[in-house]
């Protein structure tokens, strides 16, 4: 019979484009591979458009499939004692609930909301997604010209204006170890 | 640090549509949880077409990302240990190339022919898909209308007139527990 030594969990951060969420992803993934030894699944915006959704647009029933996606791919590997990281800007209130309940069938859901405010998010603008935006160069971007439902009941609030992102993967790591999963 | 147990492999059935591709993968699902306390993911097409591919036709276009994506699930079950049952039709050989090479950067991948010969799966058509293939109310049949390329090299090439669903699922874990893997 299996002995699993891990309990598997996901770590969802939502929040605007430029937000921060991959950096805080990518740092998440390093330090649980290194200091826990453990395997992770990192389904970072680009990688899930490129494997599970190419040829889903950005309305708002493919960003919904997009997560729901996302929340079946999760769910998986969870259920293989893995964690999944999903930075994702998943924007809509409903998709996640869905990809939650998909999740909390295998093991443990935490709902990051990387909060950085809108203002700033555009002020860094790396992939200069707002500017063609505000030219209208590019079309159904959150908090442009449509709607990012902001969570009501995530785990953890970020703004990353105001902490670097050593002391952000620390809380966050921290509502894991505090559920015995680390 | 880690202490896995388990290493994950997978197995994709592939073959000509009623060719009995679920009935083993429902066996082997069965087995590897039940007897040897495994965890399974079971991508069955059903399963495929709603939760990762929905909105894919079945033009060789589609097909061949349908395959890519059941590559990307089940080397992400595999990193975590967990083992992957893959039940496909599956009809080009590159696409099986493409996820083979995909599921090897973390382990075993088995190519199991589920043989059965077109004008038997035609005879037992439990969906009626070949009548309405050859009735033109289905398009894109592998078979009728649309190519399967047979394996050259599979691990195994089960032809389900000749072996019960019993012997047939043993001569897969065979495999496996050949490779050490159960």
């Amino acid at each position: 019979m299996s002995i699993r030594p891990h309990r598997g969990f996901t770590i969802l951060l939502t929040g605007l484009a430029a937000a921060g969420k991959t950096t805080i992803a990518s740092r998440l993934h390093q330090l649980l591979a290194t200091e826990y030894g453990r395997s992770v699944t990192v389904l970072d915006g680009d990688v899930v458009r490129e494997m599970l959704s190419s040829g889903l647009t950005f309305s708002r029933a493919d960003r919904e499939l997009n997560i729901r996606r996302i929340g079946y791919v999760a769910g998986e590997v969870i259920r293989h004692g893995g964690i999944c990281i999903a930075a994702a800007i998943a924007p809509f209130r409903g998709a996640r609930a869905d990809a939650a309940a998909r999740v909390r069938q295998f093991g443990r859901y935490y709902e990051i909301h990387v909060a950085t405010p809108l203002a700033e998010c555009e002020r860094r603008d790396p992939k200069g997604l707002y500017r063609q935006a505000r030219l209208g160069e590019v079309r159904n971007l959150p908090g442009i010209d449509a709607p990012y439902e902001v969570p009501e009941q995530s785990d953890l609030r970020i703004d990353t204006r105001l902490l670097g992102v050593e002391e952000e993967t620390r809380q966050i790591l921290q509502l894991a170890a505090g559920d015995g999963l680390l």
